[in-house]
């Protein structure tokens, strides 16, 4: 069977360092497996220390710790933390997860102010208050990546605020645009991935201490100091919900998924611009990779994982709705299933955002062959209708038609728009004038987007300017 | 094959019609099967026809269409709407979707000003506009409905703010809490779904309209008028953005999964109440149904479906997640299926909260039962261990290990906590003393958990008042 | 709140007519919305039928019904067809589902054989009945479908066995290959659905009547007869698994969805190849779309809706997964959401397959364009290593390297390997011999690649007899 | 930024070891983190050794390599992998994946005969064989668990094949069961999930080796040899698809899906069953665990985690879906991300069907609390409707609702059915007789249920027997 490899354990007293002597028969070794948590949640040492730190002292405050023992636990988390960070502290999936194995081995090094600590607590609090203190410094750090991806393709978008690229929808080409107008739509999108984080932050931003195990304590205990000395805005407001909520992990999974979209999107394009039948851009030899059997391969395989890891992170998403679907209050053990899911998103998440903005830095643009594509597919046909409409009065879905035949003159021709002689227009319709000659040019098409949010570069370098200051 | 009817089509000058001549083909039936829209975005008249409106009024501001032209675009879309409404205009899926079905039986109407109205747009953004005005009412919906679940649940735990039960984790007898405390736990979930529906709302108010097929126009638009007559606080800020993204309808799609978690768990709990071995509710008669062959049944069907939707509306997000993931910009028409889930979504979400809370106030509670279950499975141990620390100075880890001992020893004799003589006691552990056996009653364990946030009545009252407050 | 239409009740008599007098009042009006079923169950309306008559049958054999008591359900039952095709039977959401529909409209017609109809049955085991029958069939329909659609690829594939493009890995220039042979291996993917589909067929054939509602029946029933009668193999052994399974709809939904992972790489393809860039195919005029501004657009719509759709057959399968994850065992009313996201897979998958059939046999290919990419992006360099190896026995790691300096070369002179001359060549390694230039031409190249399975035009056209004469 | 810990490369000069020099620079670290596969791929090490050893046993045959040199490349591979298995074999992620790191350490062990080994062929196909071989042990692994929880159910059902409870529907008192019937139902599903396995492993036990990038071989290669070395039934028809297809690891996840689907099912009863209010279960000692804080707890974690995993193996099946699709043929850089699912699943699959075999196995039941259930919430009033239709010709509708009356009745009365007296019976319809008061013990009940697959001991056993010889 091909199961992770687990901490053995030696001493199967269980019972008695854990569950106070209640039970009589340790764990199988199948339950150790499947029920300890230390192999993943000892990532969370540094939150439970904190957390155990700031009990502390709410314990000393309300008196049901002395000074003297609350001097004790501080220091000797702190030689605990050390420790861990040293990589000495061995950690054991007999004491199932990251509380049980701190607790236990201050106790060891303090004695009985260890003993003291669990009071008017639970590790169902307890679990709550460190994944949010976890998550809470992860959503941060997602939201500098962003900000560095957004830099990234700010400095690339004013580079290129003028080159003219072909527009496209349903990836026919469309009408001429600016590369630089292209970017600022990512831009666009990471900003409002920002925006889902700090929502989410903020809602999950409240603390669960103090809850117990779902009851709440008859301690005289005070939520609101360990509340603000964990720097969250409040403590949670109902014992039983603080304990079984699992929101503020599915909303980052949810604000994770929507950027994975994005991320996928962008290394779509990427993918595909690099193509030799785009030529669009050529990706950094640093971010591609060859071939062990094709000599001259040079394939942009971090914008291929940068798509293919959206699937993992809707994955993760889709996984934790599952484990939470139709769980009774309050705690379940099912709820355990929370953390992996966010890790691997966070990992996912965060290293693709890096790559992305590193990718979008180094990518070299043809900006010849970008010019080249803008002008292919009679792009420019809409201008024509736009002139109609303009300098001659033509009603819009006339003048669409009247474009229309134009078009497939030229196809007929096998030439471009703008190879079609004045005749030949006129022939199509005599209402078109030289002027519409004019507008055919993609750098006239281009520019005369001006309407806000427009392709023209005038537009584009304000939207640079305001994004900056928005986002930077 | 079991395809969905289709409208039929007589005439398949779709090219002149539509497209300005530029096609010799009508369409393929299997074609217009797939490609017709008409069947589900009907539901976007009002919107469509709303985002007409305006687009016409700034058309005349800009001079591009006179007062007059105006006016009769405003008449003839009136009464296209009361036809609509009257269920006498004529849909047909050869003019594909409700933006050309309209736009085209108005140009029927009105002649010429109808061919000038679509000057300076694009189904693209036009399209983009109609869903985001759609969803931002249902959103609206949505909370109101919220809201009343809230109401409906608050009253009921008002009701039951000292009606003590049996809290649960791992769904095994935890400690006493009292009902009122359980229902407020809802109360705050459906809290933080309403904060995540406004989120989003705000995210996705702002208007598309203006940006064309992708590029903006060289018409002089004023996009910040029409952004203003439609409510939105602005208009979107990059062209291409404003037709290539979704994320509005992700985001509303993620926020109903997690309340639809809300719900499943709501609906689990209130099937599990409602079982014999339970009973601690009962369903009304009105949301219950009987079976064709067993003649004693009184199924809670509605709490069932309320659980079971869940999947339906996570099928929803994840398939256009799915959709969306590695699009290329711009608009691709597999955009085209971003409406239906998220009408499914409403639908579902919708129907679940109005139920919720017609069976929540509508559940008649047996608090006998409740009360009785409150005491089985020793759930006031935890009131001993504390009573060990408060009275006795016992380190909490000790103080848990003597209860577990106190636990044991009455599973051995067959009897509740309450039942063991002082002796048995303190034959475990002689600090024992009289004042912990007052400690053992559900009614004392309830009351003495007075932490922010607790289960003592006079806690869950305060909670109460302080989501009236806010919530209503 | 926007909740489906629903067939107004007049008369709230249910408990009479349902359930036997046991309830006192009637569904209030939003359970009615969230419980009947009627408005999709319908489409079981000729399962249903001929499970009742074979039911019938059976009963009449067992004794449990006159001869002339089952002559008068027979009867009744084919009326009740008749009027349901003609379009003439009223449905009502009153009597929730096709079952009790068809069951009280038949006592209506026919009198007391039609109260004994139900005997030995539940609308447990009905509805499962029904539902595989139905399924059944649209697993056979979809088999034919995706027959039709290799037929189609076939077809092409031996027109094209000849036509050498190139092949593509993480979308840059691979190797060339011919188009039949890429096309060949589509056929290979969807003979594996059928695979799926077949195997699903099989597993799904057991029948589920007389398990009643979920313990048997104490009526001398024969379930190998009415298994027989509606063409299953047999009778499902066990009646609690008869009533709960659902597994035969997840399997279709999981098979339908990575048939819709295969449509969607297809979709991108074409979409891709359709491209003025890559410009290998054109799709047919009858499935391409214009655009409502832009006269040139041609867009590819069927071929996006093609990928866009796998998004609702995963959410389909991902929301029925949900929905049966946690739940007891016998029946749960949750079960009634398993309808809809099949017939939403099956009418899509068909849909999508009818038209990828069509697509691929009306789409146009510029063989020429088709060639000239061949050549392009050095897809020779492995015959180059590959020939150092053969004649002049270079270890293929040593040759690789050597054909990847060539490729630099060639790079760095702005020129396609073949236009390397013969000393440039033996700069780089002097056993590079005229045989080598040989090998460079694409023609050669796919010529060479004989072994089992690969893009020689005689393998593609072996493996087209095969595959005929194994699918079609 | 929170991404895995990665191993550090200290020679950057990976153009000349992997890829023939063809690249001036390195890869960026960034880029060596989200591109290196070795972290996890190495699970492979002894399937990329089988097939290498297969490879060149087939170039020898073909004389692409001589009989020493095949020689050398065996003995060197064997040392590999004792090196291996021994820990001291020294990963590096420069060397990108388990392909190149055995490769290139062959052919520092060995020299130029490993250097000759990628002769006809490529990492994709390599890949592609290593993970059909990787999963094909871990479907029999699995299927093998599978047996070994239908045996414990066959145990336990066979011990309770009369042990009667309550029989559920909508989680309400429907009918008297057995627990051996009920836990067959068990058996019958995991049958199914053993079928699904079966059926895939036979799609996918082809054999892609041959294929080489994409294209197939100039060499002439035997690829039916080295496919009956590896124990596939036969080469892959088509080498494009050989390269690109991943349905074995789509179909793998979905049977695995449905199978936690079960596992999940399962689960809810099992922590249902061990409630307090249940009480027809109690989880062994070995399999619970305790609370931190309530000394009283012994909470079902295994079985709410055999629950809970269900989430993750629907998102490794949603994940993997939404990476592959809309990729273009051959190979593409995402399809990197297809292992980690399938690893993590196989994992969680196979530790849940151990602990479930466990659990079943050590749970102890309360047959007299079972009994007990079975008797409440009028679980017999349909053996009085059946008695009505037997005994007294009534029609089953008619004699449904004489039953529901006498179930109203004893409402009333705060009853049971068989605590009516007959005479209120007759009240209720006049031909209720003497006969029906036997019909009403849950004993009877059960007995009476002889339909195939029905209730009944005698029944029950017979499918037992059949399970046995079916599936042990």
């Amino acid at each position: 069977m091909s199961t992770p490899a687990k901490t053995t354990s030696q001493k199967p007293a269980r019972g008695v360092d854990l569950w106070g002597g209640h039970f009589e028969q340790g764990p199988a070794p199948l339950m150790e497996q499947i029920n300890a948590s230390i192999g993943f949640d000892k990532r969370l040492y540094a939150q439970d220390i904190a957390g155990s730190c700031a009990h502390a002292r709410m314990l000393v405050k309300a008196g049901l710790l002395s000074a003297t023992e609350g001097q004790a636990i501080q220091d000797g988390l702190a030689k605990l933390k050390a420790q861990i960070e040293a990589g000495s502290f061995a950690f054991t999936a007999e004491l199932e997860d990251i509380h049980m194995n701190i607790e236990a081995r201050l106790t060891e090094l303090i004695g009985e102010p260890g003993r003291k600590l669990h009071t008017a607590r639970s590790r169902n609090d307890q679990v709550a208050t460190d994944f949010r203190l976890w998550l809470r410094d992860a959503i941060d750090a997602s939201d500098r990546l962003l900000q560095g991806l957004q830099a990234s393709l700010l400095a690339r978008a004013e580079e290129h605020a003028e080159s003219v690229m072909s527009g496209f929808t349903h990836l026919q080409a469309a009408q001429p645009v600016t590369l630089g107008h292209h970017l600022m739509a990512y831009v666009e999108m990471f900003g409002r991935d920002r925006g889902r984080l700090r929502d989410g932050r903020a809602r999950l931003n409240e603390c669960p201490l103090g809850a117990a195990a779902l009851a709440g304590t008859s301690f005289p205990i005070d939520r609101a100091m360990t509340a603000a000395e964990l720097g969250f805005t409040q403590p949670m407001a109902n014992s039983i919900d603080a304990v079984s909520d699992r929101d503020f992990a599915l909303e980052f999974l949810a604000a994770a998924a929507i950027a994975a979209v994005h991320l996928s999107r962008l290394g779509e394009e990427l993918v595909l611009w690099s193509t030799p039948q785009f030529g669009f851009v050529r990706m950094a030899e640093d971010f591609s990779s060859g071939s062990s059997i094709m000599p001259q391969k040079r394939n942009p395989d971090a914008a291929e994982l940068m798509r293919g890891k959206s699937g993992r992170i809707f994955g993760s998403l889709i996984g934790l709705l599952t484990t939470l679907k139709g769980l009774p209050l309050a705690y379940s053990k099912d709820l355990q299933e929370d953390k992996e899911p966010v890790f691997d998103a966070v990992a996912s998440l965060q290293l693709c955002l890096a790559v992305a903005a590193a990718m979008v830095a180094g990518m070299s643009v043809d900006t010849a062959r970008l010019h080249a594509a803008a002008g292919v597919g009679y792009t420019t046909a809409t201008d024509l209708a736009d002139w109609l409409v303009r300098a001659a009065g033509v009603p819009f879905r006339e003048a669409h038609a009247i474009a229309a035949q134009a078009v497939r003159r030229a196809e007929s021709l096998g030439c471009e728009l703008a190879g079609l002689a004045l005749a030949e227009l006129q022939a199509i319709d005599r209402r078109i004038g030289a002027g519409a000659l004019e507008v055919l040019s993609v750098e006239r098409s281009v520019a005369s987007r001006t309407s806000f949010g427009g392709t023209a570069p005038a537009q584009v370098r304000q939207a640079i300017a305001a994004a900056r200051a928005r986002y930077l």
